[in-house]
């Protein structure tokens, strides 16, 4: 028997691959062109399935196969197109390939699923873009406000409005909503971390997902001077200062974890390379942003308070003034027990026992989840993390993880 | 009486600096077009009061105004007018509008010094732009080796050899030499650190330079991951393991100078700022430039064996790799006491007590006294340190310096 699932998966990755900025690695920024290029190669396989293929105000774009209650909440599937910039291979595109795969099991054995399939391709979920959190699923939602239409998107300096809309879409539309109606959201997603990976299993159900706070611009002003001239007592050297700052983050991110919180802290920009920036000078300028995430939104809280205080402790210490600009935030999401339920039961018929973990990453699924719907994550094993050209995937581990949605909602063998 | 040290002084500091790349701040790079330029302001000042002027295979500038004893070792006084990027007014310029004010001050009154007196204009003395230290002085002393010349300037990758040849000299006539015998030289040069504005004194002499050792490329190699997903135990993250360095060094360097060691540490540049490097990354790549300063040539051993056991350190605990790249030094050099005493003498009979003091800033009179000169510097008191835009100082600190250096080597009662 032909494998759709396996075929489905390999055809549209390569596909949406072939769609990027040179490398290294994929490069589809949000609201791009390329983007939308990429949506269209699932609106082509969607139509030659037989999908019914819609877009939303916000250019979202979701392929509906009819199931046997039309009136019931539907189940939507699916992932995002867009990568942050040189970006791996799987991230987001791996699972509009398990949504599609889902599908065309379906149809290849001629079976009507219990509620509408909708395979659903997001916008705009990598926030490197722009500085607003699950864009495309948001606006699917009629969630976006105002303001952050306005947001600016990194490379082109153009508001989120303006690319919007130069790739079909209807800010005004977007705002006036209604939005999407509660149903239910499946988000297949590779796990970016290396634990399913350590732990040698293909896939996995995701139960939470942390949330974040994060500065993108902040700044450490402190004084040129000469390297070799000014003594050690009177400098403000922003790079010392920055250090004490990485290193106090560095015992407060041990401490809370010894204390059962959860907390990761990642500076992941650092930039003291200007024009001015040389090695016979005691650097005056920083740029760092820093991010904190956490599944227990009280933590995130906590997290900011003690950034805050080691910002001041180093702003005195070395005589430095800190500018931490504008914060953004995304909130955690518990996730939904019966949807969970329903999977790891079609799992186990197929003879699987995927783990529950938690999510580090922050994902549409959440938006979903905080507008009401049902909704959760799978996880499939990756390796070499994500948001790099090296993230690794083994579509076999995919194509398992569909196997065990097939069973969770259609055939009870799972044959697909 | 019209005052020609302070005119001579305003007048060429006015003219240099209008020499420059578009600011903030003035840049004239080693062995570039504008570096001639203001080079050729000095031709034609020296000129126009009678010096001789001459060019060696380096392109240095003499102009030469003759003593009473034509066969006693002359006295060169000057320094250098390329500047860092983005520079100050006063860093190198400051020394040759003062040499040319002492000249000036002989001609004005009619007096011939006692020995040649030889206002000097070293090249390319800023390292920022050829990772090789004193180029001019070290060409003028025929102390170049040969594989300097291959040496590539920060921003046009070009050699040394080429650079240098683009302004009028000649490679391998420098190699040649044999070079300048030795003589007296006399720097002036704006302190670059706050020590004389805190004391509230115009001038100091300066009895040691600080040597150096730097690595101006060296890069951190992590692992890329993503921010949320990857747990802190398994990161190999390159802006925490920098960070730790940084730390280290810190303790380290506060722990020589209480063990009465001199040593200046400073980070001048941090590289964590590429197209890859975002906020939901754990960063896989840092770069970054160290530069450690001591007056003792063993205190610079010493702190490299440190820095390096830093490292590795860092490395295991981390799980990240070092690549320190190239190593440069500079030696450091004890003055001249005779020259020191005749300078302290005339100053004192003005009325003036300068301070001794060290060098925290690599010079090319370093250069001069490792050629076995007499060598010794005169610093200005400045604000605002140096290599920065904003260095400041008052002309009528360098005047005071020049009337101390006229009545050294002149009329005994300094009325120039």
């Amino acid at each position: 028997m032909k494998d759709v699932i396996a075929e489905t998966i390999d055809a549209i990755l390569s596909e949406v691959n072939a769609i990027s900025l040179p490398g290294p690695g994929y490069t589809r920024p949000s609201y791009s062109p390329l983007e939308s290029e990429a949506h269209r190669v699932i609106e082509r396989r969607a139509g030659a399935l037989g999908l019914t293929v819609s877009r939303d105000a916000g250019m979202n774009l979701f392929a509906r196969l009819p199931g046997r209650d039309r009136t019931a909440p539907a189940l939507f599937v699916g992932s995002h197109l867009d990568t942050v910039p040189m970006g791996g291979a799987y991230d987001g595109a791996a699972g509009v390939a398990g949504a599609m795969a889902l599908a065309a099991a379906f149809v290849e054995r001629g079976e009507t699923p219990p509620v509408d399939l909708v395979v659903t391709v997001t916008r705009a979920e990598e926030s490197t873009w722009f500085p607003v959190s699950y864009i495309g699923s948001r606006a699917a939602l009629a969630r976006l406000k105002p303001e952050e239409f306005e947001a600016r998107r990194s490379d082109t300096g153009r508001t989120l409005a303006e690319h919007m809309r130069d790739e079909g879409g209807d800010p005004e539309a977007v705002l006036r909503g209604p939005g999407l109606a509660p149903a239910q959201f499946v988000e297949i997603h590779i796990e970016q971390g290396p634990i399913l990976d350590t732990a040698g299993e293909p896939f996995a159900l995701v139960e939470a997902i942390r949330g974040g706070v994060r500065y993108r611009n902040a700044q450490i002003h402190g004084v040129w001077a000469h390297s070799g001239g000014a003594p050690r007592e009177g400098r403000a050297d922003a790079v010392f200062a920055f250090a004490d700052l990485v290193t106090a983050m560095d015992r407060i991110w041990g401490g809370e974890l010894s204390s059962g919180r959860d907390l990761a802290v990642t500076f992941g920009r650092v930039d003291a390379a200007s024009g001015e920036h040389a090695f016979a000078k005691v650097p005056g300028e920083l740029g760092f942003c820093v991010d904190m995430r956490s599944n227990d939104d009280a933590e995130l809280d906590r997290a900011l308070s003690l950034f805050h205080e080691a910002c001041e402790t180093v702003a005195r210490a070395r005589g430095v003034h800190f500018d931490l600009g504008a914060l953004s935030r995304s909130r955690p999401a518990v996730l939904s027990e019966g949807l969970i339920g329903r999977i790891a039961e079609g799992a186990a018929r197929l003879g699987m026992g995927p783990r529950l973990m938690v999510s580090g990453g922050g994902h549409d699924t959440a938006a979903f989840r905080q507008a009401g719907w049902e909704a959760m994550m799978v996880f499939i094993r990756n390796w070499d993390g994500s948001h790099n050209p090296r993230e690794g995937m083994n579509p076999a581990d995919l194509a398992e993880a569909v196997r065990a949605l097939a069973a969770s909602w259609g055939d009870p063998q799972g044959r697909a």
